[in-house]
Order: C-alpha cells, then structure tokens, then sequence
C-alpha cells in the first residue's frame, strides 16, 4: 500500500528496512516522552593516564571497528577536510567492508573518492545532510542499493536520540587536543572553528575517536569536546586546510543581480515591525546571505539598532558586526571562515554552541525557535512557497538540507533570497522537485524581480502591513514564477526510474520527500 | 547472611529495599559497558516562546511533581541557600509527601528546618554527600526509617547514569537566566558562581526547573545550563546570599598549629619531584586548606613554578594565583567565595566544569585523574590510613564526603593535613568510626607532629626519597596515633544499636561502610 503525505507525495510503507512516517505538518509529530539512549562504555583510568596513539591505524583498531558499523564525523573543513579520507583509506587497507557512514554532511573531497568506498563494499549505507559532486551524482545514477537518507541539521541530533540512528566509533577533528581527549577547533595552525556538529556524537558514540595534528599541553582550553567522552586521541600528521573551510570574505559578491535581492532582503528586514533592539538574525553563508549581511549592518547602523544575538554559522562580516558592538552574541553552531573559526577562544559573548540546541526539535527548545530573521537560500521555490535546497533542474544533487528546513520552522520571518532564473533554468516554479522545507514556514521570497509574501505564513498579516508603508515591490508568488517561466520556457520533465534513491526526512523524522534515480 | 567488605566491615546483603555491593577496592569495580539513560521529555516549541512562571508554586505544579517523586538541587549557596526552603515549603502548601531528596549536598540551612519535612512525611528518603547540623543529629537518632545514602561527588553522576537514582524534578538555583531557561551561576545580584553539580541534574531529570531572580534578555550569557535541557523557569524574589557560600578570604586561620601544617603540606609538595613546570594542584576550602594554597603559591615564586591547572573547588586566593600567573587554567566544579564565583565570567581560562568531569570515575575519564596534589582535610585517619570525613568523637555528623575520596583515588598525591588532637578527641586513631577514603589512596599525613607516609601508597618510594632529602620531619603513622593518644588517653568506644542510619558508598557504588544509630 502506497502512503500519501500532507504534499501528495506518494511513499511505499517501507523502503528496504525503513520504515516511512508520512510529513504531516511542520509542527505536527508529538515529541515521544522518550528516554534518551546514550552508549557510553566507561573507561577505567584509575591514575590519569593518555589516550594518545600515533597512527590512525592504532586509533581504528583500538577502537574495535568491524563490518557492519557506523561511524561518523563533522563537516567543519568542509572542502579542506583531510580526516575523512585517511580514515576511509585505512579502513579499506584493514578490509572492513559494510558500514554506515553518517557524517554531520558529506564533505566534498576529491581524492580520494568516496565513490571508490562504495564501489568497493567499503561504504554501503549513508545517513547525511547532503550528498554533492561525484558522489551525488553517483547517487542519482544508483550506485548504492540502499537509499541515502538525508535529513536536517536539527534533524540528526533528534535521531540519533531516538535510537534511529546509532554511531559505533565518531571520529572528531580538533585543531587542538590534549593526551586525554579535551579539544577543540578554535585554536591551532588548522583552526576549524565550532564543533556544534560533533557534540551529539561525543555524547552518545560507543567509541570516540578525537584526531588531531597539534597535541597542546594539559588541560586544553577552551574544551569544545570533553575529555569524558573521549576514549581515543589519534595524532596525525594534518587534518585539514583552515583556508579552505568555506565561505567567509572572499566570497563577498560582484553581481548586481545578487546585490539587488541581498540589499531588498536587508530593507525588508528593516521595514519589519520587528527590526527593534534586541532583534535577532542568521543569515547564512551563501553569497547573497553575505552581501545580506552587510546590508543589515549598515541598516542597523542607520537607525542605531542593536542586535541581542546572530545564531548558526557565523562568518567574518558578522564577527566584524560584533566588534563593533552591533550584535551582543554570537552563538555559533559552525564556522565558515578562518576569521570565524579563531574568534571564539577570545570574546566571551562569541559562544560555541551545539548543533542540538541551536536546531534540535524535540529538545526542550534550541535557539532557533528565538529567532526573528533567518535568511534562506534555495534552488527552486513553487507557488506554494515549498523550498528545494536539494535537486537542480536536471534532478541532480546540488545542495543539502543544512539548517535550512530548521530556521524556516524557529524563525518568526524566514526569507528566501532567490534571483527567479539561474541561466536557463527556472527558479520560481510551479511544483518543486524535491520538498525540503514545508511552504507555510517560509514568510517571504525576495528576488530581483520583487517580493512575495505567503499568505499561508503565521505572521503574514503583520508582514503584509509592515511592508506596505515601505517603498519596496510586493508581486505575487504566481506573478514571479510567469516571469520565470517566461524567460525560460517550460523546463522539460524529469524522468525518473522507480528506484529510491534518497529519503529526504523533515526535521520531525517524518518523510517530507523521496528522491528517485534519475533516467538517463 | 552477611558480607564482609574489603575493610571488614560486617554489611548485611539488603539494606531495606537497597541491594549492598561490599567494597573491593578504590579500583576494583568494573564499570559496565552501559547505555546511559536520560529521561528527557521533550517539549513542543514552536515558535519560541518563555518558559517563565513567575511563581515557585506555578513552577511546582507544571512540573507535575507528586507523592513518591524524587526531587534534587545543587548546594552552590550553602549557608546562604534560599532555594531549597521555599520549593519545600511549597510542597508542604501543597501537600505532596513521601519524596526523596536528593540535592548534590544538603545545604545547612536552620529556617525552615529540614527535620520537620521528615517528621512531616514530606521527605521520606535522602541521597546526598553530608548531612549535617541538626539533620544530621536527627538522622543519627533515627527519625527516619530509611537509611540515607550518602556518596561522594564523583559518586553522584555516577550513579545517576547507572540508573541507581533517577531524578523526576531538578530544581535548579541560578543567579541569573533567561526567558528560555539559558542559566548561570556566575553574574547577578546573587552569584553562586560554578553551577558544576547541577549538569548531570539537567541532563537526565524528567523535569528541570530554572529557579532565579535575575532574569536577563535572551540569551543569558555565558551559558552554564543549556535552554534545551530546561522545562520551566520560575523568577522568585531571591534564591540565596552571595555572601554566605563559603570559605574565602574571610577564612584566613591564625591558628598557629593549622598554619604550621598548611605550612608543612606546601613544603612537602615543593620537595616532591612531581613539582615542576605544569604541575596540578586542587587544595580546598578548610582553613588549612586556603592557608596551604598560599604557602604554596609563595613557593612557587621562590622556585619559579607554574601550574598547569588547579582543580575542583576554586577560592579567591586561587584566582590572585591566576591573576598573577601562576596558574594557566582553573577549572571550577564549584566556587567557595563571592569573588571565585564571579571570575569565570570574564576570564577565557577560568571555566566551569561540569562535576562528572571533575569526578566521575566510569566516565572516560575524570579531570582529578590528571592531577598530581591533592590536600584533604579529615576528621579521623586511621594507622591504615583511612580517612574519616563523616563522623566525630561522638560518632555525630560532622562533615560531608564531598570530593575528598574522588581527589583521593585520583590524584597522584593526596595529602591529609589534619591535627593529631582536636580538644580531647585524637585524631589520628587506631581505626576509624567511619571509612569513607580507602588508605590505600592516601599518600600522606601532614600534622604539627610530623609528615607520615604511607608505604601501601603506589609511589610510597618515589615520595620518600625526595622527602628524605628535604629537612621536612617524616614520623610512623603509628607515632603519631601513638602521641595522640598520650595527650587525650583512649576514647570511649561508641555505642551503636544494629540501626543502619547511614549507607556510606565509594565513588564506584559499593558499600565501604554503614553508619549504624547511636544509643543515647
């Protein structure tokens, strides 16, 4: 029997093993009056002791992985990362074969490829927050038997929680560790900033593996990862390239177009009811959300408006934002510059924060639900406001869920900053591809050919009033997807085959979408 | 039948409904490969919102506390906590009975007295570190029919995550919180600076309640206790006196016999060869303790010696050390004075530490493993030098266990520095009334009448070499019971009836000794 969720998505009772709860509602799945399972194996260590070993190698077989298990690690190097590879290197020269790999996000490495892990049996299941490059592509093509689950940063502290996702061993990059396993990303020569990502899995992992390349003296500070946690400390060579990391100053944005939708997204911001002091925002690390950001600071500066606080990834324009006393905290889940990544160990109103309570649903609240702003991209969005950080318009994997999905359902105001076309291909459509964030969480969706607010949105009418005695453009949402389509055409169908390829959960757990391979 | 313990100790195998785990030795318990259980309830939030009740007795009945429940508090304001006597006063007003009290220690507070809840029915069993003043007293004469358990700190996490106590509602004092219940202990009118013990509290009760009267704008800042374990935050006039948690400056002895033992105890870590360059030190709150610190500190000015770290309990001489940099990191469990609990606040290597970090001994690994000193003060220590922290010459209440048999087991020296007579009553005995540290922890007694070792400590050669070398007095442990002795004659033994008012764990959760009542 085939399952209908609240989108008319059609979903089979089971896809392999799993077992599908239709998407009923952003707010609709009860939190379970739940106990929370932890795995934690105690150490004996009765007169202190180090947990230092000086190989990966060492670290892999101490931590007594075998087939079948899961492992896991964060995403903070982002392209610069070199712990996911040699990992998977040695676990291929030990010949375990069959594990879950369950990232915090996949990594977009090039070599060695990830692709080859799963060729090979090494890798044989996936748990993420998004699958990019050769390895989507793999995806899409079916590489793999069982389907990927992807799912939202919130998302993943809640399943693991719920026992519906487990780690075996979690290998944490620190920038800085000491010989009994306190660390961190905020100091060192390879700075990765936050470890928000890696909390849940120090917590809960039945054996942590901490790697890092700088061995500082004891007690390392500031302690991001607990020494409590942490059974094993690999020393190893490097572990990752701190440029790399991400978005951050370099990426600040020439195109007019996206200068035009950056700078309408910070006026409306500033036309809102609730641009008082005390306000609060995340805006992302796009190029939009960027040059959004620096928008919003002149604004704030303008009417001399102070923030209370600037939530998720930071990047150096916010860090900046803060120095000049505009913003009184930073609390930050990742960290998406090297300017970023250091800025914690010395303000102490720049706070590193959890993954968990900056977007776990079913916690007792995380910061997100206080949220007044949060800035959005996407790759398509329909005339019902449905958001697709997934697909492009060939059905191929481009983006990840992210936080996206999270901060649409915290945020009073959730902003898409979308330009309608992206070459040839429309971005305002009729129906997206994939579902990712439910439209009656997303308030507005500002392009460079207006702005339209959603009528379904809780504060709509509050929006609509606030906006109306500014200058800016209000266009309908059906109104930009003709546009688009006007200058694009009708985009030619996607074919798809039967075959799932990814299950795409909303941050409750519940099946918002699935993503079926791709015909070629 | 009975069990015989590793001191010999005669323990019956039940002790009412409680299941007696004999002691085997400070290391011998193996910790189990376990699943740590928290109940977390998860709350639906969308939207954000407050968590605030702007009574104690709204907060109360939220939390859906009833008959049989199991309820704790942290012991940060000591003397000066006003936290607990109103919650209970509540509870009185509303009639709940037969709860247990399980705070992390039980403050001394006289208005209300604790004893009436008992007589009442309103408390029916009690978990803690110490007992003392007039509860101890009644408990000693047996007002309560069951026996209370009382555990060392490290003891506490312990055991909560073993699923042996299970907290229903936590209530949680902090001087300052916001709308969401981000809470500290470390800024506002009424600081109790490390909020330590109440970490496992949040983490794993059902309900946790935010007690303050300092409500800040959103997000409190820094972040002792993390929104997402809080269910409800109740603002009361004032939750306790700043003043009055402790020991601190105020405490300087001029006790010449205690400044020359504090004086003794700083010598003997200054002969030891483990004081050098990054050496760790936690000494304590007694007025030997706080005089110690300073003979300590002049000596690592005269040899131009810096710590790494020093641990636990923090005192305001403790932070001149930091200040004046001689201590790289202070890593605070608990804060005993006004000014230590308000240092963390502003200084990035002054941190609060979470107390299973600080003490737990099937964590992977407690901070007090690393550490190389650790001076304790005792009441009785025995020729096998096991340590008394429990009961006087009469066989009363006197202290609590505290961190003292954490330090003990961890540290790589434990220092006893006590006097050999206290009035009439030696203090260095043949055996004492009450085990709570096992002697083989012990690696030394420092009194006015010399330094003892003990050879059954793990480095008794290493100790002693570098002592001989020094000028400092080394005696016979049974020298020095022996000059006690003569200059208070033999005490009377206590007489006990076969009543078990007191079930005295170790760290691992076995029973190293029980308190039986005393005949009057």
């Amino acid at each position: 029997m085939m399952l209908i969720n609240k989108y008319g998505r059609e979903l089979p009772e089971k896809i392999g093993n799993y077992d599908v709860r239709p998407y009923r509602g952003p707010w609709e799945a009860e939190p379970a009056d739940r106990t929370v399972y932890t795995n934690r194996k105690a150490l004996r260590t009765p007169g202190g002791g180090s947990k230092v070993v000086r190989s990966l190698k060492e670290a892999i077989l101490k931590s007594g992985l075998t087939d079948g298990m899961t492992i896991s690690f964060h995403h903070s190097f982002r392209e610069g990362d070199l712990i996911v590879g040699q990992v998977l290197t040695i676990i291929r020269e030990l010949g375990i074969k069959n594990l879950k790999f369950a990232p915090s996000a996949v990594v977009n490495i090039k070599e060695p490829s990830l692709v080859d892990f799963i060729r090979e049996g090494i890798i044989t299941s996936i748990e993420a927050s998004g699958i990019r490059g050769e390895l989507g592509d793999a995806i899409m093509s079916g590489v793999m038997e069982k389907p990927v689950i992807l799912r939202p940063h919130g998302a993943r502290p809640r399943a693991i929680e719920a026992g519906e996702l487990s780690i075996d061993v979690a290998f944490i990059g620190a920038s800085a560790a000491d010989l009994y396993g306190n660390a961190t990303g905020q100091i060192g020569p390879n700075a990765c900033g936050a470890l928000g990502y890696s909390f849940i899995d120090a917590f809960t992992a039945r054996k942590v593996v901490v790697v890092t390349d700088h061995l500082v003296d004891y007690p390392c500070t500031p302690i991001s990862i607990s020494q409590q946690y942490v059974d094993i400390v690999a020393v190893v060579e490097k572990i990752g390239i701190s440029e790399k990391i991400g978005a951050g100053a370099a990426r600040v944005t020439r195109n007019p177009r996206d200068l035009l939708i950056a700078e309408r997204a910070a006026e409306m911001i500033a036309a809102s009811g609730r641009f008082v002091d005390g306000f609060s925002f995340q805006t992302g690390a796009g190029v939009i959300s960027i040059a959004c950001t620096n928008y919003l600071s002149k604004k704030m500066e303008e009417h001399g408006i102070k923030a209370s606080f600037a939530l998720g990834g930071i990047t150096s324009n916010i860090i900046d934002m803060y120095q000049k006393g505009q913003v009184r905290v930073l609390a930050c889940s990742q960290s998406f510059d090297d300017i970023s990544a250091r800025a914690m160990a010395n303000e102490v109103n720049i706070i590193e924060i959890d993954n968990a309570v900056y977007s776990n649903p079913h916690s007792k609240g995380s910061m997100l639900d206080q949220l007044n702003f949060g800035i959005l991209a996407a790759l398509e969005v329909d005339i019902n406001f449905n958001v697709n950080i997934l697909t492009g318009s060939s059905g191929e994997m481009m983006g990840g869920l992210g936080g996206g999905p999270d901060v649409a359902s915290g945020a009073d105001f959730s902003i898409v900053t979308i330009p309608i076309v992206r070459g040839r291909t429309p971005s305002i459509v009729k129906k997206v591809f994939t579902v990712c964030s439910p439209g009656e969480t997303i308030a507005a969706v500002v392009t460079e050919a207006g702005i339209a607010l959603n009528p379904a949105h809780k504060f709509y009418n509050e929006l609509k009033e606030d906006l109306e005695k500014s200058s800016l453009k209000l266009v309908t949402i059906e109104e930009l997807q003709k546009i688009a389509e006007s200058m694009t055409g009708v985009p030619e169908p996607i074919e798809v085959t039967d075959k799932i390829v990814c299950i795409v959960e909303y941050r409750d757990g519940t099946v918002i979408d699935v993503i079926r391979q791709i015909k070629r």
